[in-house]
C-alpha cells in the first residue's frame, strides 16, 4: 500500500526513553509530524521474554497504524532486537529499527575492530547487535554486556551520581579489558548517561548513539521511498500517547526530548477495550 | 458464597517478589495448598498509576478465582495499597493484603513512636502505610521514602554489594535523621536486603517484615472464618503461574521462596485470548 508522504511518522517505545530517538528524528526532519506511543503501563520490555516483547510490539504498531502513520520507527532497542521481522510481515507500512543503524555506525567509528555493546538483559540476550555487526564484518571482535541497573538509575535522575559512576565502572570493566575502541549505547535511556560513560571509558573509546544513527537512516530510507513530507507551510507537530502515567510523562519528557512537548494522551491498547481518552491527531491539526 | 476450606489459597504479585510472602505463609500453614500468580509480563507495578495497578490486580484476582481458590492474598505492597477495596467489592472470596498487618506490626515494635516506611514509588505515593498507622495511633510520627532502585538491585543479585550499601545509606539518611526506631520493609523484594539494611540502620532500629506479619494475619483470619484446611493426609502443594519468563522464574524462585518449587506454568491473563499453556491444579493433584 502506497502511503501519503504528508502523513505523520509513528514512533513507539516501552516507555519514555524513545523520546531520545524522537529528539534525533526532529533534528534531522524538523518538518515531519510525529505520533509517539510510550507503553508506560507495561514498561520495561528489556527484562521480558522474546514472545512477550513481540506481542507488545505488534499491539503498539497496530495502534500507530490505526492513527494513520506512513511509517513506524521502533525506538526501543529490545523491540528492535526481537520484533522487526514480525512487524514487517504483519503491517503494510515501512518499519525502521535502531539496531542496524547502530551496528553500521559502530563499524564506521571503530578503527581497531574491537566493539563493545551495552543494553538491557533482553537486548543483549538477542545478540541482535553482535549478529548485525558480524554479518557486515566477521573480522571484528564484539563484546556485549547487559546493564540492568542503568535504566532505573536514569529514571531516578542519578545520571551524575557516584552510584552511577561505580555501577558503570563495574559493568564496563570487562569491555575495557578487551580494549574496545567503540561502545554502542544499545538502549534509549543511555544517551542521558553519555557524559558519565565518556568519563568512565576515557578518550580512547568512541560512543555510538543508536538514536542518532537511526534518525539518519530513517531520513535516508524515507527519501528513497519518496515518503518525506513535501508540505512547507509549517513545522512538524509532535503528539504523544501513553498507556499509563500521563503526569509522569509530562514531568520527564523534556529531559529526554530536549524541547517542551504537548501533554500526552492516555490510551488503552487492548483491542477488546480500546478507549481513547482524548483527541486524534486530526483534531489536533485542525485546531 | 461459602468456600470449601480444603481449596487452595491464591497469592498474586507483580512478579517473583511475592514468593517471600509465600515463604512465610508456608511456614505458618504448612498443610495449605497455594496457587501463585506472578504477573511477570507487566512487572513492576510500583512505578505505575493507581488506575493501572487496580486494573492489573483485578485481572490477577480473576485468574486465581477461576482457579478455584478459597481466599486471595495480595502479596504485592503496591497492589495492596491501591486495590483491596475494589477487589473486596468485585470478588466473592476473602481478600488479604500486606499493608494492615505491616502497619500493626510496626506499632507493636516501635517504642518511641517514630516509624519509617520504605517502598516503591507507587506504594509511598498511596500513603497507605501512613494512613493505616495513624488510624490506629495518631500520636505516632511516620516518615516515608520511595526507594525505586532497591528492586532492580535485588533482581541484579547485588544484595551485599557496595553499591547497594551506598544506595541504602542515601535513601535511609532522612529517616535515620528523624530518629526512627522501627522501619517497615514495604516491598516484597526488601526482605532479601535485610542483612544490609540492618547494618545501615544499626541496632537501634527494628525491621518490620510485612510478609511475616501478613502470614500471621492470614492464618488468624482464615481460622476465624473456619477456612483453614482440615485434611491431614499430606503436606500442601505449591503451584506457580507466571505471565512471562518461566525460565527466569525457575532460576530465581528458590532464592525468594527458600525451598525448591514446581516449574511455573505460563498463562495469558487477557480475557479475550486466555490460553492456559499447561496443567490445572486439579490435574496436578490427581497425579
Amino acid at each position: 500500500m502506497k502511503q501519503d508522504c504528508n502523513l505523520p511518522i509513528g514512533v513507539f517505545d516501552s516507555g519514555i526513553g524513545g523520546l531520545t530517538v524522537v529528539r534525533q528524528l526532529k533534528r534531522v526532519m524538523p518538518r515531519e509530524d510525529f505520533v509517539y506511543l510510550g507503553d508506560t503501563a507495561r514498561v520495561p520490555y528489556g527484562t521480558k521474554s522474546p514472545e512477550t516483547v513481540i506481542r507488545f510490539a505488534c499491539e503498539d504498531t497496530q495502534f500507530l497504524v490505526q492513527e494513520g502513520v506512513k511509517a513506524v520507527v521502533v525506538a526501543c532497542n529490545t523491540a528492535s532486537a526481537w520484533a522487526i521481522p514480525t512487524l514487517e510481515r504483519s503491517f503494510d507500512v515501512p518499519v525502521f529499527g535502531v539496531i542496524l543503524p547502530g551496528a553500521r555506525a559502530a563499524l564506521e567509528k571503530s578503527e581497531t575492530g574491537r566493539i563493545g555493546i551495552i543494553g538491557t538483559t533482553s537486548t543483549i540476550r538477542s545478540q541482535a547487535y553482535v549478529k548485525a555487526i558480524l554479518a557486515r564484518d566477521d573480522e571484528v571482535r564484539v563484546v556485549a554486556r547487559a546493564c540492568p541497573l542503568l535504566v532505573p538509575l536514569v529514571e531516578e535522575g542519578w545520571v551524575q551520581h557516584d552510584v552511577a559512576r561505580t555501577v558503570l565502572k563495574e559493568y564496563l570493566a570487562p569491555l575495557l579489558k578487551q580494549k574496545i575502541d567503540a561502545l554502542v549505547l544499545g538502549c534509549t535511556h543511555y544517551p542521558l548517561l553519555k557524559p558519565l560513560i565518556a568519563e568512565v571509558v576515557g578518550k580512547g573509546v568512541k560512543l555510538v548513539d543508536s538514536a542518532e544513527a537511526c534518525a539518519e537512516d530513517v531520513h535516508e530510507r524515507l527519501g528513497a521511498l519518496k515518503l518525506l513530507a513535501t508540505r512547507r507551510r509549517r513545522d512538524g507537530v509532535f503528539l504523544p500517547f501513553v498507556t499509563d502515567e500521563v503526569e509522569r510523562f509530562n514531568e520527564l519528557s523534556q529531559r529526554f526530548l530536549g524541547f517542551p512537548a504537548e501533554r500526552a494522551v492516555l490510551v488503552t491498547l487492548s483491542p477488546w477495550d480500546r478507549r481513547r481518552k482524548g483527541q486524534h491527531l486530526s483534531d489536533f491539526l485542525m485546531r
